[in-house]
Formats: C-alpha cells, structure tokens, sequence
C-alpha cells in the first residue's frame, strides 16, 4: 500500500530559522511544545517492498534519515547499504539538492530530474564527489506530464510548473534563458492502487489545469511558504516578495485559499511553511483562518496511509 | 578568557553514518548511552566580547547552531543578526566549506581562506547565493606562518600543511596542480592572553616544527580520524587508505600515538573520529589503549576554558 510521510515540513532555512529572532522563531526556542520547530522540507514514500523514493534531498536530510527507521541501512543487507531507492528531484534549489551532497561515502544512487536540472548540477564541481566509483550516480530523465513508475506499483507524473533556473546559475554558462515551464520547476503526481497525491510545494500560480488534477486527487499538499506577499520584505529589507519567488500567498482575494476554494473533494494540506508565516503558531488566528477553510497545516512527521 | 567548544567531533558523514550497518553504527543506534552518536566536527572559539568565531562550517551547522545558546540570534540586535563575527576554512573539503550554504538568509558573513580556497568556492556556482546583496560575503585571505588577529585579543596563526585540494577540484579549471603546502590544507594555532591551543584534525605528517608547536601548547587537537591505516577499505571496497587521504592512523609504530609520545606538556585530544575507528566504543581496547598513552577522546561538547 502506498505510504508518504514528511520528515520536514519548513520552507528554506527550517523554523527557527539560524539568524532569525522575530517573535515566532524566538518563541519556538523558548516553547518548542506550543511552536513547534520544523525541519526542512522532506518526503518520502513507498509501496509495498519497493524501497523507499525521496522527493528532493534538503540539507536536513542526514537527521532525518537517523529519525525515520524506514530509512536506515540494515546488517541484514551487508555493511554498507541504504533503503533510498531513488531521489526525484522537482528543482535544483540548494534546499532541493543540498542534501543529494550528505550521500556521498561511495554509495550508489539513482537520481531522477529533468535534463535541465541535471545539466546544473553535473556542471557543479561538488557533485563529482558522488561519482568516485563506476556506476555510483545513475540519472534517469523526467519531464512534465510524462509519467514514469518507481517501485512494483507506483506511478508518478511531473506536473509542470512555471518557474526559472535557481537564482545561483544566473550569468553562469549552464544557464539556459529559453526554458520552456516544467524544464525548471515540478511538482509531482503520486498514484498507487487508485490513490493520488499531488505534491506541489512551490506553486507560482494557479491554472484550471491545476484545480482539475487537485479535484482528482485525494489528498493535496500545497505551498505554503508565506501567507501574505509582502512578509518577507516585512522582516529584512531588501528581500523578494512571495509572488517574486514564485510562492502564491495564502491569505487575499487571489490567494491559494480562495483560489482553491471550489476544490472539496481531497484533503487539502499546507506544507513549505517559511519562518516567517503566522500560521506556524497553532493559536493564531491566521491558522483558525486556514482550518475553518478545511485546510490542515501539516507537522513534521505528518504520514499518509 | 579565551574559550572553544567543539560543537562536534565525528569525520566525515558523522556517527552514526547514514549508509552504514557496521556494529559500531548499529550498536550507537540501539544504544546511543553507551556508543553515543557524534556530530561533524564544528569548533567556535571567542575571547570576551570578541563574537564567535567558527573552524569551518560543517555540514550540521544548522543544528550546532540551536544547539549552542552562545551561537543564537538576539532580539536586542533587531530581527536577523547573529553573532558569528567569522568562519576560518582550513580546506575547502564539503565537510569544511557545505556549512556555509547553511548561513544564507542575506545574513552578512566574514570568511578567512587561503587564495586557493577562496578560488574553488567563488568559482561553484552555489556560492552566488551568499551574495545576493552587496556586501554580504566579505573574504579575508589567510596563508600559512601569517599571523592574525581576530577579536580584540586573540591570534590565530594557520599552520602549514601538505594537501592538495579536495577530489571535486580534479580535472576543473580552478585547479592549480602546482600549490604549495599550506595553500589548500591548514591547522590553526589559536593563542590569547598567553593561552595556545593548536587545532589539527588533518594531519597528513608529523614534522619535528609541528612537534616543537605541540610542545609549546596547553592543548592539542589532533587528526584522530582512523585507527589503521586499513580501517576503511576493510569496510568497504573501493575505499583508499588513511595515508592515502591525508590522515596518519593513531596506531602502529609510526602512527600518531607512537610520533607524539615525546610531547609531553599539552593536553592531548583526539578530534574528526571517523565513523570506522573502534575507539568510538568506550569500552573498546583500543579507547583503553589511547587512554593509557595519555589521550583523551572529545566527545561533543567538549570545551577548552
């Protein structure tokens, strides 16, 4: 049966964030029981014997493989192994990849991305630190709205995403200015045995191709990084603004919210939740805003069965 | 006064290390009370009001940050601030330099590095993201022998070492196949108020200058990353020997226990265990032997007052 689990659910940098003392980090410090920290985002899921698959790969990745015994590797298998079957990569954002550097130590991996994040990240010296053996590293190319299968019986789909090439590859000679959407940015379809899942936690806007795959699926995980536009720009000058980074806000008249109104068949959930989103205190009154609009924001640990 | 604490002590991939079944990593697993597990090596040293100077950025950065009150943003200082005033590279390895992609968040940062050091980080792509606003990255060129100051009363000195640059470098433009000793590899000797404490957790060879700095100090940290010479490729195939990648095994007649037995007035810790080497057991023969020879072990945590 198909399971999904999320080892983190935090936008970039986790909550609390290192250099943050905004009021919610610094309670979360002091009350961890009533705010809870958060580590970054990570999913994880399976079916049946088909070895564990990876949604991206975030700096955190090392305790939450130590957290989740799904993940650790067994005497029974030899020294050295690991349960990941495969990592499918829906972007090159350091907080998609960074974690794709803590396997390293020889072990094989299987790495599923578009040709476009792939040509980023082959052309970074560090990842040659995953190709020190013959066959360590094995790419295997996706594309938006063409699905592939992982495991006996798991399907999963790209969907495509307007979004460009990571901030870091810009005046660099791998990037590419003519990308077409879904060449940068995914989010993913996930089916097994009738059960669909959407995973799509960068959202930069949303199309009526979108609602009508949310409508088809039974549970959606959806950005929730900010829950209004200009809240980053609130806490440090100088920074974007949600839309700007492609991250539709949750709050407003053209919000994810409102935007996903008529969506009533799946579960809705809000996951990518930035240090600096409100919601992240479960007394607020932006999160009773969110659940009585039958939205669940999802803690660390959240599983679907 | 002059303090530094190590955050963490492990080696590379910490311990337990994500990939590894052997028992050392499994008993740690079942029983973290009696095998308890390491973090990456982090040490952060500062002398009164000096703010907090890291060796290195280790790849669990994130986590020895919150879980160090002296490294934790203030809301005195306004809402993003820390107090780490500098982070000194003593290589370029990942595990030295991933950290840093950890200190992002448009959060001014101060890097000590060698020129060749500094030219492999500009030159990776990644690194464009600790410099989104003007000034945020600001780099200090060190070099072995050169004394410098940091704070108001302490002297950081790099000590020369023979290395090259680490594998990720090989066949790229930046490498520089003609790099002296010291361009890519360095300890540090840390001296305030008349206190020196000598950092060295790669130590390739031991020279009678090295000896002589050891015997000039209140404490050394010492590579401390393998037993033999054979331990890693014993766990798995494929792996190089100790030598081979830069560190002397603690034991043998020409290990470091063996080499540094004449050394006789500084506190003696082994530091950068690697997940392989049997003195990670405290029970083990080989922790007795070590500790019979008057070494002690860091565990994290540990602290130099």
């Amino acid at each position: 049966l198909l399971s999904l689990k999320l080892l983190g659910t935090a936008a970039g940098g986790g909550f609390p964030q290192w250099n943050c003392a905004c009021p919610l980090c610094n309670r979360s410090r002091q009350s961890p029981s009533k705010i809870p920290a958060r580590l970054h985002l990570q999913a994880v899921f399976s079916s049946g014997g088909s070895g564990q698959f990876l949604i991206n790969a975030s700096p955190d990745l090392k305790f939450q493989i130590e957290s989740e015994p799904a993940l650790k590797p067994s005497s029974s298998r030899g020294k050295r192994n690991t349960p990941i079957a495969g990592i499918i990569l829906t972007g090159a954002d350091l907080d998609q990849v960074l974690g794709l550097l803590l396997l390293r130590e020889f072990q094989p991996l299987r790495v599923f991305s578009t040709a476009a994040v792939r040509r980023v990240l082959e052309a970074n010296p560090f990842f040659r630190m995953l190709q020190r053996l013959p066959g360590q590293l094995t790419w295997v190319e996706i594309a938006g709205g063409q699905p592939f299968q992982v495991g006996e019986s798991i399907l999963c789909t790209p969907i495509t995403m307007k979004g460009s090439l990571p901030y870091y590859t810009r005046n660099s000679a791998d990037e590419s200015p003519s990308l077409e959407d879904g060449e940068a940015c995914l989010g993913l379809l996930i089916e097994s045995e009738g059960r669909r899942i959407a995973y799509t936690p960068s959202l930069p806007d949303i199309t009526d191709d979108l609602k009508s795959l949310y409508e088809s699926c039974d549970t959606i995980l959806v950005d929730g990084t900010f829950w209004s536009d200009a809240e980053l720009s609130q806490t440090q000058a100088g920074t974007p603004r949600a839309r700007d980074i492609g991250h539709i806000p949750m709050s407003g008249e053209d919000g994810s919210v409102a935007q996903l109104k008529s969506i009533t068949r799946p579960q809705k959930i809000f996951i990518h939740i930035n240090n600096t989103n409100p919601v992240l205190d479960p007394e607020s009154l932006e999160r009773k805003t969110i659940e009585d609009a039958g939205w669940q924001i999802a803690p660390d640990g959240w599983q679907w069965r």
